[in-house]
C-alpha cells in the first residue's frame, strides 16, 4: 500500500512488529487522513486498547494485531489464557480476532517455555505474510469481474489498512487499476466513523485511483441512475448458511443492489468464515458509544438531551450476495461452506 | 411548534412577517440545535439568499418565504417578474417554491399599483394559515395509521421547521403523541446536512416525543430486526405517475421498507403535487456544494485532493410508496393525480 501525506507517497504497511523494541507499530487510523501517526504498543493490554479504540480496525488487521498482542503477552511472561480473553473481548463481532488468538493459543499450548515466544512470533509473522498473499489472490480473482468503464461502489474501508496490505474489497480494484482497467469508485462516507471518506479515500488517493466520496444516502440514487455496475465490500464474519456480518449500512447497499440488478460481492479471506455460526441472526451485534453519532470531531451535533443508537454491524442475508470473492476463487453463498470444508 | 433551548420550551413558528419592520423573520436552521438565532430579511434578494443558503428549508416553508420575498419586492417597487425569477432559481427542485411565487405573480398581475402590496400580503398570510391548517389535517389523517407501540422511521426534517408549524411527516407523529398513542421515533441523521440529528431531533425534544438518532446506515438494520413498523417522510415534489422527489436517501429507505414488508408513507400537502411533471426521471436533481460532504463544521474530513458528489434529492418510484398522506385524506400513488384534479 501507499502512505500518502502532503502530496508525498511511499510504500508501507498498516502495522508491523519491531523485534528490537519488542513492540507492535500501527498507523493510527483515527488520525487519518489528517496525518500519519504511528502508535507503538509494548504490551498486550495496549494492543487490546488499540483494537477497542479503533487505532487499528478491519477484521484481518485486528487479527494480526491480536496475534502480536499474544506474542507480547508470551514475551512478558503473562498468563496466556487471560491475555487471550482480554484480546478476544476487545471487539465482539470480528471472527478473525477469535481465529487469530486461538491459533497462537493452541500452538504454544504445551510448548517448552523457552521456545514459546519464538513459536508465537513465527506464527504471527507467517499469518501476516499469508494474509497479504491471500489478499493479493482475492484481488486477482476479483479483478476478473471488473470490466473497463465500471462504476464500483464500496462501503467502509476493506482496504490495506484493514488487512496490512492490498485489502479485501479494495484489492480487486487496486489490481484492476494497476493492470490498466479504467474504473471509477464511489466511496460511501460510512457514518458514523467515516471509514470511507477518511480511510478508503486516503488509500485511493495514494494509489491514484479515480474516485468520489458520497454521503451513504446517495449510493441508492447512483444505483437507480445506472452509474454503478457493481458493489464490493468486505465482511467481518461469514456464516455457514452464506449470510455475512459487515459494517453498518452494508445490508442497505446489498438490498439496493439487488433491487437495481447490480451484482453485490463480498471480498474476504476464508478465515472470515465461521463454521460455528449457522446464520446471521445468531450473531450478537456490537453497539458502540452513542457519542459517535451525536458528536462529530468532538463537536456535538444533536440537541441537548438527545440519545442515539449505534450498532456497528449489520447482517447481509445470503440471498443478497451475488458471490464471495476469496483467495481460492469466487463462490456463491451456497458454496461457501463447502469451499471452507 | 415548540422552540427549545437550554431546557426551556415556548411556542413559536419557523418564520413570520413583521409588518412594522417590513421584514421576514426566520429561525436560522443552520444554527440549530446549538442556538435559536433569528434572521431578518428586508428585501427579496436576502430572502432568495436565505433560501439558497438553507437558513430556511423544507418545501412548504420555502414557498412561504418566497411569497414574503414577493411581498417585499412589491413593497420596494421592484421589477416583479425579475424578483420572481430570482426567487424561483434559489432552489431548483422545490415545486412549492414555483407554486408560491406563481400564486403571488398571477394575483398582482394587472392589479392597481396602490393595492399590489396589500394583495400580496393578504395572499401570503392566507397561504401561511392555509398551510398550517393543511398540515394539521395531514396529521389527523396520518395519526390514524399509527398504532400503540409503533416504531416509526423518519428521514430528513419534514417537521414544523419545514412547514411553519406541525410539519408533514412529523404532524401525524405529533398528533398521535398528543392524543396518547405510545410511539418511538427513529430519526435518520440525514447526511450531509444532518437535518435529522439537528432539526427533527430538536423538534421531537421540544415536544417530549420519545426518539433516538441513528446513522442513516442503521435504518435498514432496525427494519431487518423488526423494530420499525412504518416509515413516514415528506416530499419535495410529487409527479403525475405517483413518483416523488425527496431528500437524498429517501429512495434507499423506501426500497428497504418494501423489502421488509413495512409500509412507507409520504406526508405532503397537495401543493407538492406538480401536474406538469409526468414522472420522477423528468426531475432535474440539484447537485450541491461537495464541501457539504468533504467538510464537517468547517473541518475537512477527507484527504487532500478528494472530491465528492452531493445530490440533494432522489426519486422514490411510485411502486415503493404505500400511500400519500394529504390534507384531503390518504391516497395510493395511483390515486394521487385524480385526488389533485
Amino acid at each position: 500500500m501507499k502512505f500518502y501525506e502532503k502530496g508525498e507517497r511511499w510504500d508501507g504497511r498498516a502495522l508491523w512488529y519491531d523485534p528490537v523494541e519488542k513492540s507492535l507499530k500501527m498507523i493510527d487510523q483515527r488520525a487519518l487522513p489528517d496525518k500519519i501517526k504511528i502508535i507503538s504498543c509494548s504490551d498486550y493490554e495496549s494492543v487490546a486498547d488499540a483494537i477497542k479504540n479503533m487505532v487499528v480496525r478491519g477484521a484481518p488487521a485486528i487479527g494480526a494485531a491480536a496475534m502480536w498482542g499474544m506474542v507480547l503477552a508470551a514475551s512478558d511472561g503473562e498468563d496466556i489464557a487471560h491475555a487471550a480473553e482480554v484480546l478476544r473481548s476487545s471487539r465482539p463481532t470480528a471472527y478473525d480476532l477469535f481465529f487469530a488468538v486461538e491459533m497462537i493459543e493452541s500452538a504454544i499450548e504445551g510448548e517448552n517455555p523457552d521456545s514459546i515466544v519464538d513459536t508465537a512470533i513465527e506464527i504471527a509473522a507467517s499469518y501476516e505474510d499469508d494474509l497479504i498473499e491471500r489478499c493479493r489472490k482475492i484481488g486477482i480473482a476479483g479483478s476478473s469481474l471488473i470490466q473497463d468503464g465500471y462504476g464500483i461502489l464500496t462501503h467502509c474501508n476493506a482496504g490495506a489498512l484493514a488487512t496490512i496490505d492490498y485489502g479485501t474489497a479494495l484489492s480487486p480494484i487496486r489490481i484492476a487499476h494497476n493492470t490498466g482497467t479504467k474504473l471509477f469508485v464511489y466511496v460511501d462516507e460510512t457514518r458514523p466513523w467515516l471509514q470511507g471518506s477518511r480511510l478508503t479515500a486516503w488509500e485511493l488517493e495514494g494509489e491514484g485511483i479515480p474516485y468520489t466520496i458520497i454521503a451513504d444516502n446517495a449510493a441508492g440514487y447512483y444505483m437507480w441512475k445506472g452509474d454503478i455496475d457493481m458493489v464490493i465490500t468486505g465482511a467481518d464474519r461469514i456464516c455457514r448458511n452464506g449470510d455475512a456480518a459487515n459494517k453498518i449500512g452494508t445490508y442497505e447497499k446489498a438490498v439496493l443492489a439487488r433491487e437495481n440488478g447490480i451484482p453485490f460481492y463480498i471480498a474476504a479471506p476464508l478465515s472470515t468464515y465461521d463454521p460455528d455460526t449457522q446464520k446471521g441472526r445468531d450473531i450478537v451485534i456490537e453497539n458502540r458509544d452513542p457519542r459517535e453519532v451525536l458528536e462529530f470531531a468532538g463537536k456535538r451535533i444533536a440537541p441537548e438531551g438527545a440519545n442515539a443508537m449505534n450498532p456497528a454491524f449489520d447482517i447481509i442475508p445470503a440471498k443478497y450476495i451475488s458471490a464471495y470473492i476469496t483467495e481460492y476463487g469466487i463462490y456463491s453463498p451456497e458454496e461457501i461452506s463447502d469451499a471452507f470444508d
